[in-house]
């Protein structure tokens, strides 16, 4: 029998549990379990922003860009050891839609004559949309992820590494080595992975992804996104939107248009640099704390929640296996949508609905304690029992 | 004979002079002359980041998006009335290198059939080399922009209305009325007028426009930049980065793909708060002074500085005639360069240098004095006169 004092000793023994003292909470009654959605506020990005605003934008003006010019790829190397990437193979910029959209392409570019791109249908919806806008204008067909899919037409392969309905991961190794066998590229959308589970790109022989800094990276809301290439790719990769930035020489304007040799390629306008810092912030915090640990919290507080779930007889959607589990707990409920709105109202517990039954719990390692967890089930329980 | 007591008289006089003071301006001393690169810092804009970090994301969390869903439209309402559009008719998101990719290959499908771009061989770098990608990803060609190039089998006209190196303002009404009747669509870049001269896309007959935030409208390092369309266009415009922020029901995760009817098309994925909270107070500070009076006092700025400049025997190549001249003066120099680092270093003004031969001295009117000019103009003339 799991009761909430076994929550709050879990939260007494969690070595990450002073983190949450680096964010910003000021309703501490607050249960919340959307960190998959958008990650809570370091303290370091308020004063970050602050100082960037008041100190460098105001006070080197122009000449700031001497330090921000940079910044695109040095949060992307900050960002790197965190899916096992290596520096040089991770820039940060723009949307992860965007992102997706130009490594779609590169990618395409890279298989001619190959005249199929593969999605789930269930895939993320801003990912099929921009799968599909991309096949439309290349003029290649949008073929569906199923066990037995067809690859050897296929020119590139792309899936979200953890459902965003049931927190499922997918098999990285061996979808990525189908798709190579089959002469395809693979693209990997880590953005509900990142900053939740361990992922080694290089040894899962991982070549090609992009991710979201916004949810578990607490990079804060519509944060940059990364793109991640393997340098030995990097001299193949031709993304279409040739902005500035991406050219070798960026302030020589006379030049021909070619772009740089290395992960900035990918890069397109100016970026967001208060947006950026900010995310600087939140992928320091969870560089600081470590993925093994930020890992091994998330499966603790996943599967805390679904055996909870189990012995209150609550249906789950994520797998019970540990490897296979990202950082959130999906209910099933027939009334899911309404449910979570009295989770709310009712009980003070922020949740999120997908549909058409799913109630997600987010397991966010540096700021969840065992106790939210223990009380977001709760809520959906006694919810569930009133009318 | 100008004397530096005109330019104290002039800022004494100047019914915007008191604007200055909405600004952070950490050292008093410098001469800042390059907000036509980097704008200056809006106090508003520091607490409204603090604000947004530290009260809405942290204490609203992802209920904030209730208020941020609304951002890219209600800062492109905010920024329509200071460049003659009306509201629904801009949106403020991504780069201007994006916005431009996307409203190419909108406009380029409008046109089928029409193989050519038209954009000038000296046109600003990022926007050649975007329209070059668009071209060769549609199978166009792009054609020189000169005086009689030919239009019947053009598809799309570019060009930016202020010369980023001369201020040279181009004759709108005659272009786009020469592109509209020959059957093509023009697509202006407004990204060195906006918030610096007087723009009335509807009475110039501009049906398509981009441009950026960080310049005369002080949005902040980075800060988005905006799309404009007008209305009457909106259901013929459809953009290829098919994002779910441009999906007509976002949250809606089984329709299939349609964009929104309206400007919101334009939208890709999720877009960065931060730093599109700090361009609404920059753009926000210049719809409260008003552009006719912006315009008025941009316009009184650069002819000090030009009559300045003639008087002192400096070569300009910015136009005399108020009408055709932007927000900056630019003084050629054979060691232009050189001078512009030397006058940071010697002489406390920043300026900067474009190529070949160009020292811009960017003439803001919310946050640039007579006397900012006039130490300008001076240390120019000092650092030409000892070697």
């Amino acid at each position: 029998m799991i009761l909430r004092a076994d929550a709050v000793a879990l939260d007494a023994a969690d070595p990450l549990a002073r983190f949450r003292e680096e964010f910003v909470i000021p309703d501490p009654s607050l249960v919340y379990l959307d960190g998959n959605s958008l990650g809570r506020t370091p303290k370091s990005a308020v004063a970050r922003l602050q100082a960037l605003a008041s100190e460098q934008w105001a006070g080197r003006l122009i000449s700031g860009w001497e330090e921000w010019l940079s910044m695109p790829t040095r949060v992307g190397d900050q960002l790197a050891p965190l899916i096992g990437a290596r520096s040089g193979e991770v820039v940060v910029h723009d949307s992860t839609s965007v992102n997706l959209f130009q490594l779609l392409h590169a990618a395409a570019a890279v298989r001619p004559g190959r005249r199929a791109l593969v999605v789930a249908d269930d895939e993320f919806p801003s990912d099929r949309y921009i799968a599909q806008s991309v096949a439309a204008s290349l003029g290649m067909t949008v073929r569906p992820l199923t066990a037995d899919v067809r690859l050897d037409d296929v020119a590139v392969v792309l899936r979200s590494l953890v459902d965003y309905r049931t927190a499922e991961v997918a098999d990285v190794r061996s979808f990525t080595a189908a798709a190579t066998q089959a002469g395809a590229l693979m693209i990997w959308d880590l953005s509900h992975a990142t900053g939740a589970i361990e992922v080694d790109v290089h040894a899962a022989g991982v070549e090609l992804a992009v991710g979201c800094t916004y949810k578990f990276l607490n990079g804060g809301p519509g944060a940059p996104a990364f793109t991640f290439a393997a340098s030995s790719l990097h001299s193949q990769l031709e993304q279409p939107i040739h902005g500035w930035w991406s050219h070798h020489d960026q302030f020589e304007m006379d030049t021909p248009y070619a772009p740089h040799a290395d992960i900035r390629r990918f890069l397109i306008g100016t970026p967001p640099v208060l947006a950026l810092a900010a995310a600087e912030e939140g992928i320091a915090l969870c560089a600081r704390a470590g993925m093994p640990a930020i890992a091994a919290k998330t499966s603790a507080l996943t599967r805390f929640g679904i055996e909870l779930c189990a012995q209150e007889g609550l249906p789950t959607a994520t797998p019970t296996e540990d490897s296979r589990r990202g950082g959130h707990v999906a209910i099933r409920h027939p009334d899911a949508r309404t449910l979570v709105l009295r989770m709310a109202t009712d009980c003070h517990v922020v949740a999120d609905f997908r549909p058409p039954d799913i109630v997600r719990l987010g397991c966010s390692a540096l700021t969840t304690r065992f106790t939210d967890v223990y009380d977001g089930v709760a809520a959906v329980l006694s919810l569930s029992r009133r009318p």
